[in-house]
C-alpha cells in the first residue's frame, strides 16, 4: 500500500468546501481492468476513461476523481473538461496522457468550474502522501454517510478497496465508484468479472442505473496470481458493495435474495434481480409483511418459466410456500421481520445446480422524502 | 349491447358482502383475441382460459369472473376450482365447456370458497339481464375507487369496455382486467395488437407485472370492419386505460412521455417504458421537479444507443435539454408542475421517424402506505 500515492485538495467543487478532489498516483504503469456504467447517457469522464484504456492497453498510472459534479449531460464542453483534467496530471507527473484515468460524481448537467479544478489537481499533486484510505473515500463521497474502504491481507498478499455510493439521495446526485488494488499480477479477466458479479454487479437500492458508475482492479505489484489473491480481492469488494446498500437511500433493512438450484446461472440471476428491484417486494419488507405472492409474481415476471407446483420460498429460515401455499405463523415471522436489519429469502427451483445472490435495500418513506422533497 | 346479457351475484368471495360474481352470456359463440400477462406464476384461470381459447378456436359464449379473491398461487387445487367454474356456466347454459372463460382477481394464495363460488354461479345465470357497464365494472372491482368502462357509437357500429385495475393496492390484491366488446365482425389480429400496444401494454404504476392481468376484444355482431370499428374500439380501451392510470395506487399526477423519432418503434417503446417505471422520474415527477438529468439517465440505460449531443426534452412545452444543458426557468415550471394533474414529457431523439407513448403515474408518499402499512 505504501507504493500508492494520493493528494486532496478542496477546489471549491462542493457547496460545503469539503475535499472534493483526489489523485492517486501509482508506481509504475499498472495493468487494470476495468468496467464502466452502460448507461448511453454515461457521463464525458466516462467515454474519456475508456477511450484512454483502449489507448493505453489497459494500463494506468494516475487517476484523478473529482466529486460534487458529475460531469454529466454537459454536452461537447463536459468531454473537454474531461480532457482537460487527464492531461494536467499527466503533464505534472510528466507521463503519457494515455494513463491517466478521469472520473466524476456529483450534480448532473452543471458544467465543472474547470479553473478551480484544475488548480485543485496542481495543489493535490504537490501534497502527495501514502494513500489513506478513508481519507481518499471522503474526498470522492457526496450523500454517502459514511466512508466506504477494506483491507485485507493473506501472507504477503494484500488488496484494498475504497468507494462511494448510496443510491442517488440528491436529486441529480449519482453513481457508484469503486477501486480496488493489489500488489500481485493482475488476476485473469474471468476472475474479475467473476467477482464483479458477485459484488457490485449484485446490488440494487432503487433500480436506477448511473450515469457514471465505474469500478476497476489495478494490480501495482509482480507477487504470482493465486486463489489468496482472488479470496482478498473477493472480500474487499464484497465488504465496500455491502457498505453501498446499507448506505442505500432511506434503507431500514438489507434483503438477500438467493435463487437455488436454477439449470443455468443467467436464469438464476435475472429472477434474482426482478425480486431485487420489485417495488412490491420492497415495500414489503419495509413494512415486514412476509408477502410471499409478491415474491413469486416478481420471479415470475422474467422471460425464463418457473414452475408454482415445484418451486419453494423461505423467508428468514420459515418455508411459506412448497408447490401450493403452506401454513407458517405470519404475526410471528413478520415480527422477526420487524426486529431484524437483515432479511433472507431463499427461492428454490428444484430444476439444477446454479444458484445467484443480489443484495438489496427495502423502500420506504425515506426514500420518497430525499428524492422528491430535496428538489431544485 | 342488447345481445349481451350479464348476471351478478354476492358470492361471499369478498369479506365486504358485495357484488363479486359476474357471469357473461353472449348471444353466441363470438370469435374472439385474447391476451393474458406473461407471468410465469399466472393464475390457475389464466391458464384455464387459454386452454379453452386452444380448444375452441378462439370462440367465447360466456365469461364468469370473480373478484375478491385471485386463485393465484393455489396449486393443482387452484385449476381444478377454475375448470369448476367453467363447466359449471357450461353446463347450465348448456354450451360446450371449452367456450366458457375463467377470470378471477383479489387476493394472492388463498383457496377460493368453492361452494360458495358456484352457488353465485346458479345465482347469476338464474338472474340474467342485458349488460349495464357500471354495475359489472362494480362486481369485478377489488380495491378499484371507482368503476372503469366506455361506450363508443359511430352510425351502426358500438364498441363498449369495462375494467379494473389500480396497481396493486391492498397487499395481496393484483390484476388488470378489461374486456371490450364490438358487434362488427372481428378484427384482424394486428389491428387488436396495435390497440393493446397503444393502451393497457403502454401504462404503467408501479413497474410490477401481475399474475391475472387478461384483456380481451369479443365480436357479438357480423357488420363489416371498418375503420370506424377501429377508431371507436381503440376509443374505449384508451379511456378504460387512462382510468387505471388515474387510479393508481397513491397517485397524484399523470405523466405522459412521450418518445419521438425513433429510428424504430421498438426502440420508441423501450426508452418511453425505461423512463416510466424509473423510481428516480417517478418520485421526481411527485415532488413537481423538472429533474431532466433522471430522465435522461433513464432514456439512457436501455440496450438502444441514445445520443446525448444529439437529443432534446420538453417537459410541459418548456425546452430544458437540447444537445447540452440549456437555461431555463426552474421555479416557473416546478410550479407549473405542481399546479397540474397531467404532467407532458416530450423525448426527441431526431434520429427516425418513429414515436411512443406511455402514460404513468408519480410515486409518492401513499403507495408506501398502501403497499407496506396495510399488511398481513
Amino acid at each position: 500500500m505504501n507504493n500508492v500515492l494520493m493528494g486532496i485538495a478542496k477546489a471549491g467543487i462542493k457547496e460545503s468546501g469539503k475535499e472534493d478532489l483526489l489523485v492517486i498516483k501509482l508506481p509504475f504503469a499498472c495493468e487494470a481492468h476495468f468496467v464502466f456504467t452502460t448507461n448511453h447517457f454515461a457521463a464525458a469522464p466516462v467515454l474519456y476513461s475508456k477511450n484512454m484504456l483502449e489507448a493505453s492497453g489497459n494500463r494506468v498510472s494516475a487517476m484523478v476523481i473529482n466529486s460534487g459534479n458529475a460531469n454529466c449531460g454537459t454536452g461537447i464542453e463536459g468531454y473537454e473538461h474531461a480532457k482537460m483534467m487527464g492531461e494536467k496530471v499527466a503533464e505534472l507527473f510528466d507521463i503519457p496522457k494515455e494513463e491517466v484515468l478521469v472520473f466524476s460524481t456529483g450534480i448532473i448537467g452543471k458544467p465543472l468550474p474547470i479553473i478551480n479544478v484544475l488548480e485543485g489537481i496542481e495543489y493535490a499533486v504537490n501534497h502527495l502522501e501514502v494513500l489513506d484510505l478513508e481519507m481518499a473515500a471522503k474526498a470522492i463521497s457526496t450523500t454517502d454517510r459514511f466512508p466506504k474502504y477494506a483491507f485485507c491481507k493473506k501472507d504477503n498478499y494484500e488488496a484494498f478497496c475504497f468507494g462511494k455510493g448510496a443510491g442517488m439521495i440528491h436529486p441529480n446526485m449519482a453513481t457508484m465508484l469503486a477501486f480496488c488494488f493489489t500488489n500481485s499480477k493482475l488476476m485473469p479477466r474471468k476472475y474479475f468479472d467473476d467477482i464483479l458479479e458477485k459484488t457490485f454487479n449484485s446490488i440494487d437500492v432503487d433500480g436506477c442505473q448511473s450515469t457514471n458508475d465505474s469500478f476497476g482492479v489495478i494490480s501495482y505489484g509482480d507477487l504470482d496470481y493465486s486463489d489468496d489473491v482472488y479470496n482478498c480481492v473477493y472480500k474487499v469488494c464484497k465488504e465496500v458493495s455491502d457498505m453501498i446498500v446499507k448506505d442505500g437511500e432511506g434503507a431500514t433493512k438489507i434483503i438477500t435474495i438467493e435463487v437455488k438450484h436454477a439449470s443455468i446461472k443467467t436464469k438464476a440471476k435475472v429472477i434474482a434481480n426482478a425480486i431485487a428491484t420489485s417495488n412490491l417486494v420492497k415495500t414489503a419488507m419495509f413494512g415486514a409483511d412476509p408477502n410471499w405472492g409478491r415474491i413469486l409474481a416478481a420471479a415470475g415476471s422474467t422471460i425464463f418459466p418457473i414452475d408454482p407446483l415445484k418451486v419453494s420460498l423461505h423467508i428468514m429460515g420459515v418455508k411459506v410456500y412448497d408447490r401450493a401455499p403452506i401454513h407458517f405463523n405470519k404475526e410471528k415471522l413478520s415480527q422477526k421481520m420487524r426486529e431484524s436489519q437483515d432479511i433472507e429469502i431463499v427461492l428454490d427451483l428444484k430444476e439444477g445446480k446454479e444458484h445467484f445472490s443480489y443484495r438489496f435495500s427495502d423502500l420506504g418513506y425515506e426514500y420518497i422524502k430525499i428524492n422528491a422533497e430535496y428538489t431544485t
